[in-house]
């Protein structure tokens, strides 16, 4: 079952954590725990080991402390050992990240089982075998479990737990004090849960490719412009409970389930549909979702959505590139300024709506979410008078240096906001504007005053505009 | 092949939109074309389609809006009407969005093909049947293709196209106009391919609910806190090309492919994974991703997790609530202050590290991001005063009034950031605080002064602070 990722309480009597494996996966788990405050020794037999885990290290040390609002513990310390023997010795969690081979896992056991502390947890990081094959020959069969995490190990929560109940019970609790989430499997099987989907994707993919239907990149874009985003924040179950509206889940699937007997896929051995299987899955559903009704569920969903796909915005990435070229075409549509205004005249330079994604624990618009709709504006104006995208990559930008917001309105999602900007200033680098926030119904909900300075992107210190600028800035006076 | 989304050209001349059948698919149809400024005709025979249609209509005018930094074009005119005739007439895109009965489409297409233009677009939103098959006895084939959208229809961006060359391209470009994703199809197969994808997976479910080794919400937890995270940014190709490190995708399908000859699912029927079949994989990939190397993927990647997981943590949903689980941990753990400091005192407020989601084109924290980091400072404190969930979940809470931010310094991502906080002034609902940013080498990075007004959250109005609040204030004097 699911475990509860509420008992952070052990984080103050912290195990120490030994990695036999130091590849991508086993220098995820490193990194993870390092950055978490454990300390961590490394065997590898591998002469690139340690440039190997350094990399992986690197890699989270720039993502995984920036999804908090609170600095993360001081960072462990990591040893590279010269053998098993060493690197486990004292370690309370043992992870085994070598190659998917059971004879060689095997004898990676027996080493480690001979020279680790008895309580330890020998947990294995393998994507395909069951405890029971890896806890064959072992002298303490128990003390090896499945602990399978996905990469980039260092940001992605899950890891499947199988094995002894009280070894991954206790595992479960390090790993939710590691921020991660422990996903306790009922039964061994091959592959475990997640892998088992994957393999059938995977598979399904294969022929796609092999039958000339489809690219590599086609059916990634089937994908990420699509169920992907669902899947991210609800699977795939709690979607289809959505989809079957207020009919509910076994309706659904009495409606979607006479598919899995057309001719839809190569891959044909499909479940009998019995009243029995169907109760099972829509009781599950209800117990799973059922303290939401299916609009509360449609409302969270859309929200997170937009939440998921603004980020994506940000890196210009899939789904949110396609927002950015429609904004493009928007912004040339807008009823907004055509040419920068003369001093101290206002112009419209945005409109736009409050996004769901921004309304904070107060029911409206946070407040630092006023200062991105300015920083916008400012954009918007700055783009207008030449200082745009490629004016940017000339290494060339405006910072703003001091910002003043006065707040007279709430601001809900979905309501439509309007900047007015005016130049107040513009001499040399420096460069100060006035915006004003108004709603549908013409009331003022903030003011703002930024000051800017022209900036040189490869000093980073302030200079005077280049031409294009200097020459709109001209103009204005 | 995937078209690309630029054309939005033809947003000036717009076609009038039809939808048979307003479900929630047909209904999604209208919202999106609705809300990109398209007059929308809907003809359904039950009797509370207009009350469903305005339903996802609202859905779709609180969350589509807010993915935009624009305000999207006018509003469309919806007309429900009482035939198929009158409300094909001058469309020039019909979506059929019925039920998947072969033999009620084909009396629909009669009815639609008798009045509708012949230039017009009659799209199937068929996630099973091919257009070979919806074409059998029309009067002008070529005429319907599939569009196969993805629910919520105004907000995911996928459309499959599938059909006839001229006629799927003039549907990209519409498509393309409203936001959309159009992927052209190569090849008409059943259920076309992201359904495949979906399939496979769904059987596998099945499989796993039915056998006692899994829940749906163990299921939905293995997709959401893992793959579903990879997926709603790369997909499954791009995310192995990674996987497979420097080696390079062949490498990679040579090591996973073994695996799929293995016992692990109850399908079986595998392609052979020939050298022909590896060169083509790994050849669609370089095309796909060639241009960057393993490394800028995998920074794409964690950047991307990074602020779509944040995206989640601001709705406290999924991996988003685990999350903020983990940040209550830190916060408590945290070097920062025990007690509300006396008035003028100064404490540190917030230690924390500059999230790589952060960095806008400028390559530093972009920054209306200055103005978040103080306003969690803020809660921070208030929370430590009392003003914490519990207050404001009984109606109570602090509104900024008045912000002024200096940008003394830039902060890059990584940053390690810690906020030093004074209460300036606290006199009844009155609060003013003064803030201090540092980075990690105690250098001055921006300061804030913040005015704000505690506030009933019934009223919307200021009004004197409850109890507990009240009390800390006093001993502040």
């Amino acid at each position: 079952m699911a475990a509860n990722a509420t008992s952070h309480s052990s984080r103050n009597k912290k195990i120490h954590f030994a990695v036999i494996g130091g590849g991508v996966i086993g220098g995820g788990w490193a990194a993870r725990f390092l950055l978490m405050g454990y300390d961590v020794s490394v065997f590898d037999t591998a002469p690139d080991a340690e440039r190997k885990i350094n990399e992986v290290l690197k890699n989270a040390r720039r993502s995984l402390p920036g999804l908090y609002e609170h600095v993360l513990p001081k960072e462990g310390q990591l040893v590279f050992c010269p053998s098993i023997a060493e690197a486990v010795r004292n370690a309370g969690w043992i992870s085994e990240s070598i190659p998917e081979r059971l004879d060689i896992k095997h004898l990676a056991y027996t080493e480690i089982q001979s020279h680790c502390p008895e309580n330890a947890i020998i947990a294995s990081s393998t994507s395909g075998f069951k405890p029971s094959e890896l806890q064959r020959h072992a002298s303490n069969p128990k003390q090896i479990i499945v602990a399978h995490p996905f990469n980039p190990v260092y940001l992605l929560p899950l890891v499947e737990l199988v094995g002894d109940a009280q070894t991954t019970e206790h595992a479960a609790n390090i790993l939710s004090d590691l921020g991660m989430y422990p996903l306790r499997v009922r039964k061994e099987i091959d592959a475990h849960l997640a892998d088992r989907l994957l393999e059938a994707v995977w598979r399904e993919g294969l022929w796609l490719i092999n039958d000339g239907v489809a690219t590599t990149r086609e059916i990634d874009d089937a994908i990420r412009y699509g169920f992907g985003l669902r899947w991210a924040q609800m699977g795939m179950f709690e979607t289809y409970r959505i989809a079957g509206g207020e009919a509910g889940m076994a309706h659904f699937i009495q409606q979607f389930g006479p598919a899995l007997k057309w001719p839809w896929t190569k891959l044909m051995d499909v479940p009998e549909l019995t009243d029995e299987l169907v109760d099972k899955i829509a009781s599950q559903s209800d117990q799973q979702s059922g303290q939401y009704s299916i609009r509360a569920l449609e409302r969270i969903r859309d929200d997170n959505l937009v939440g998921m796909m603004r980020a994506l915005k940000v890196k210009d990435w899939g789904a949110g590139n396609l927002l950015n070229q429609v904004d493009q075409t928007l912004s040339v549509e807008a009823d907004t300024f055509t040419a920068p205004p003369a001093l101290g005249d206002s112009v419209c330079t945005t409109r736009r709506v409050v996004p769901s994604s921004w309304v904070d624990y107060n029911g409206h618009m946070n407040d630092s979410h006023y200062g991105e709709v300015f920083s916008k504006a400012s954009d918007e104006l700055l783009a207008g008078m030449g200082a745009d995208q490629d004016y940017v990559s000339q290494g060339y930008s405006y910072f703003t240096v001091d910002l003043q917001i006065s707040y007279l309105a709430e601001c809900l999602a979905g309501d439509a906001l309007a900047v007015f900007t005016s130049i107040m200033l513009a001499e040399g680098k420096k460069l100060k504007l006035a915006h004003e926030m108004k709603n549908a119904e013409g009331e003022l909900c903030a003011t703002c005053s930024q000051f800017l300075l022209h900036v040189d992107l490869n000093t980073r210190k302030s200079c005077p505009p280049r031409p294009p600028i200097a020459a709109a800035l001209a103009r204005l006076q």
